[in-house]
């Protein structure tokens, strides 16, 4: 790479940093496989391509980006957030790909933990590629950022499940009389509908289904359906009418006959993300089943003093049995607050910073 | 004053600040005067006084800060949060002082709204004094910090009220056995406790009272009682007991014998400013009367599922009829949140800036 050493390596800090934002796209779209982003840089150090990985059978990341990049990856560094695979699945082992286009040196921020696909940096060692492992914001920000449903799939062999709700500042979901549109405002709907866009799945339970018969599609600011849905699912054992309108026209809907939380999630099988929406006895049972990774809480800033709790039977008798989390973020959207918070210990070991209002 | 006008008005800004600051030692302490800080600057611009209203009965701000600077303030500037008083109340009016003291010049940051005190400005004029009212920073603080409850009182004839509850995210106050000890963390109660030495009456209904048999005291972190303690009351038909620890030993406990928060808020006379702690129906109370100021939330990352809510009996049916608040101020607290809320919507008038945690 021309320059010194000292630039290069900014330019490829930069372009993980890079490769980190174009890889949210695959964000939902890429399961089975993990949503990677990659750019090639040439010899001198330009950006000459970028991707993500498509939707299951199409290419990976480092293939999209090797594409755009052509003969000018000669010579060149390819920047990943997630170690190449050296596997034939679908589509040929990346590094294989990468060996034949000339790469010299390759750059990522996570090591592939699973036994068929890892060995990727040797692989590419072996065939003469310098492989480099990164360990810094990048490397911290892929796995708990777009990596964090994948590698947590690898690890725990389950989902990563967000319980996401919207309740008034007294925990009610919906007033004496069942209105609840809406109680936050515009700015958290369209930060709940983006977060739908980033989901394998969306679930409700039929006592939800009963009562708002949600579209549960991922909507646009301007009301329309977003080019890409999650699926739609909904648990429990009542039937689900065929004029629900969950159901859809796309065929993305799922019946989850089942009471069991970890049956749902198996009956889902090799999904990556699912979205728990409600109601408060859905999110009681993912609650007391230890099925709940991390929590999206909009909070509206208004008191109902009654009505539909966000959450029941969730298992607790006592304060000491609370299910605890752990805030990572903490802002006001709008005139209502988000908090996101984590179940997992290891994730929450450096505690939220603070974070200050106006006055 | 010494040096350029810029430096000199420099030197006031940071004189009404640092006055600002002092103020706030008279919260909960100056009823029912205002809590006023002062600092007397000399001919050339040393701060050589500094003082806040002492205890009924006491110094106003800005004879403490004059008595500190004895001759040192003739020729010198009078810097003081509010306008100086010019009536003869039970110390005389602080504009008879300045002028006898030699004050060249007095700078105010809020004007006296109070039909009795007003006119200090165009006293000290009069005499020759130069009386200057800033607005700036410092006025906006002043008038929505220390001088809040104060300004309230004059203007509604009634005391500025703050709910405070300390809840889990689906706002709940105690588990299903009642427990609720402890649902916040040290921070929090730390800064609750902070909250209750600023107040001059804390009141808790006879549910709370029986349930938690409360001290209601202001403690310092190693449990001890603050310094300065509020009035504690109890308000409901019932009686309190005569072993109940919010009785205490130093006579500050009063029953506010009705249900009607109205009524409570009469009985209590001339008072600024009035927590309401719990529980349920106490809060429920004072928000359908329309009776609540503003909102200090103390939320626990952590989901009960059931127990006793944070209100109950709000006279709220539909959505519609919500009790609506603005966010002041969103930031975690050890592991838990806090908000501060306002019902004013003049005061709500530029919404919360955008808070953002780690992540």
């Amino acid at each position: 790479m021309a320059g010194s050493p000292g630039a290069g390596r900014e330019r490829e800090r930069a372009a993980l940093a890079d490769a980190l934002a174009v890889s949210r796209s695959a964000l939902g779209v890429s399961t089975p496989n993990p949503p990677v982003g990659a750019v090639v840089l040439d010899a001198a150090g330009a950006i000459v391509g970028r991707g993500a990985t498509e939707a299951a059978g199409g290419r990976h990341a480092e293939v999209v980006a090797l594409d755009e990049a052509g003969p000018r990856a000669r010579g060149g560094t390819l920047v990943v957030t997630l170690e190449p695979c050296s596997h034939h699945g679908r589509t040929g082992p990346c590094t294989t790909r990468a060996i034949k286009d000339g790469i010299a040196r390759v750059v990522y921020a996570v090591p592939d933990p699973t036994p068929d696909a890892a060995g990727g940096a040797e692989t590419l060692r072996r065939a003469g590629v310098e492989a480099v492992l990164v360990d810094d914001d990048e490397t911290a920000a892929a796995r708990s950022g777009p990596l964090k449903a994948w590698l947590h799939r690898q690890s725990r062999g389950r989902p990563f499940v967000t319980w996401k709700y919207a309740a008034s500042l007294d925990g009610r979901v919906a007033a004496a009389d069942g209105s609840s549109m809406w109680i936050t405002g515009p700015e958290a709907r369209r930060h709940a509908h983006a977060l739908r866009q980033e989901m394998d799945v969306v679930v409700v339970g039929s006592g939800t289904l009963r009562a708002d018969d949600p579209a549960l599609t991922a909507r646009l600011d301007d009301g329309t359906p977003a080019p890409r849905q999650p699926l739609r699912a909904v648990m429990g054992l009542t039937a689900v009418p065929p004029d629900a309108r969950v159901r859809g026209t796309d065929g993305r809907f799922r019946h989850l006959a089942t009471r069991d939380p970890g049956a749902a999630l198996d009956m889902l099988g090799d999904v990556q993300h699912v979205l728990i929406e409600g109601g408060p006895h859905l999110a009681g049972a993912f609650l007391a089943a230890g099925l709940v990774d991390e929590v999206d809480a909009y909070l509206a800033p208004l008191v109902l003093g009654d009505g539909l709790p966000a959450v029941a039977g969730a298992g607790v008798t006592t304060l000491l049995e609370a299910h605890r989390f752990t805030v990572l973020e903490s802002r006001t959207l709008g005139l209502d607050v988000h908090l996101r918070m984590t179940t997992d210990r290891h994730t929450a070991a450096s505690p939220a910073a603070q974070t200050e209002g106006p006055r």
